[in-house]
């Protein structure tokens, strides 16, 4: 397998249009994100790349037995900014089917690039920007998909059915820790926008 | 670039015997864990992989402001099989300098191949057993450099400082969490064991 013939430029540019239009609608709707717009701006003006989906870090409540499953879990409250000890405080006390869990992320951006020289260079960029755990997911057609993350992650076990692990008056240590892993993971954000902007050609 | 040029072969092989060597060395040592060395071998015996690094998963304590932390942090108790209340209570109640994380930690193991057709099928044996996130990190004339990972991961918090937040009768519950999550790791690595075993060519 030659490098330059894995990704398929025409269907490459067709998604790159697609992506872009998907963005702006989700901008009108107010999905996204205000503190990741421009970053994913900056990768589309990269010739060879365009962003698929991001999260710009977030705090999660989740019922489930562990928290990296999908099924069975249900996502009881999610916030991308800080939380407050009155707002995660009924979501303890109210009824739980199986463990409650605090989980933060950091962000997480997913970038479609042409060809493996930008794939590599995204890697530099995001490694700059201290987002070490971030790899080529895969080599198709479509694109090569390189995962930006960063090892800011949380998954604090508040409630394991009936018994409550986390007592209410050691809730405030918990939500603290919460919100200084959450701006951790946007000043890497902020880290890959500066990483970004200096490799932009003028 | 070329996909073929990216590894300088000779090196490549050069470095496959190092590692095998201090594979075999590690084994006299008694550092390799028992319940991955067959699976590396497999990695070996493919004509272009080989493992630089390796571990089966394991439950540790850790000291740190927060959990991915490498400085300041230090570790205070490391097992690669389920943990007791008893083996764990002395270090909560003993002195803590910043926090005091239960870190349950899933497979992971870096694999290097020669060529980027082998990095992308043990990609796809990675996904198989469930390592999904699993990735390509790098690529060099050494080697191109893929990460198998699961999502098993757990950071649960015991202790802030002074501050208990897991109180000694709520332990066993964040105990037995974490050995569910220490054995869902090794059952993803005999996965891994037979996906690899499938694709043996005999």
């Amino acid at each position: 397998m030659v490098a330059e013939s894995i990704v398929n430029e025409k269907i490459w540019r067709r998604r790159k249009e697609e992506f872009l239009r998907r963005l702006q609608e989700d901008e009108e709707i107010g999905y996204l994100d205000a503190d990741i717009k421009d970053i994913l701006m900056m990768f589309f003006k990269r010739e060879k790349s365009f962003t698929m989906s991001s999260c710009s870090g977030r705090i999660v409540l989740v019922d489930s037995p562990m928290p990296w499953m999908r099924d069975p879990s249900s996502v009881v409250f999610k916030k991308h900014s800080p939380i407050s000890v009155e707002e995660v405080r009924p979501i303890i006390e109210g009824p739980v089917v199986w463990r409650l869990w605090l989980v933060v992320t950091g962000p997480i951006i997913h970038v479609s690039t042409l060809d493996l020289n930008e794939a590599v260079e995204v890697l530099e960029i995001a490694r700059e920007a201290g987002l070490k755990h971030s790899g080529i997911l895969s080599l198709s057609s479509k694109g090569i998909i390189v995962e930006l993350m960063s090892g800011v992650r949380l998954t604090i076990l508040l409630r394991d059915k009936g018994v409550r692990v986390v007592e209410d008056d050691k809730l405030g240590e918990v939500v603290s820790v919460a919100n200084e892993a959450l701006l951790e993971g946007k000043r890497r954000l902020d880290a890959l926008r500066d990483a970004l902007r200096k490799r932009i050609v003028t």
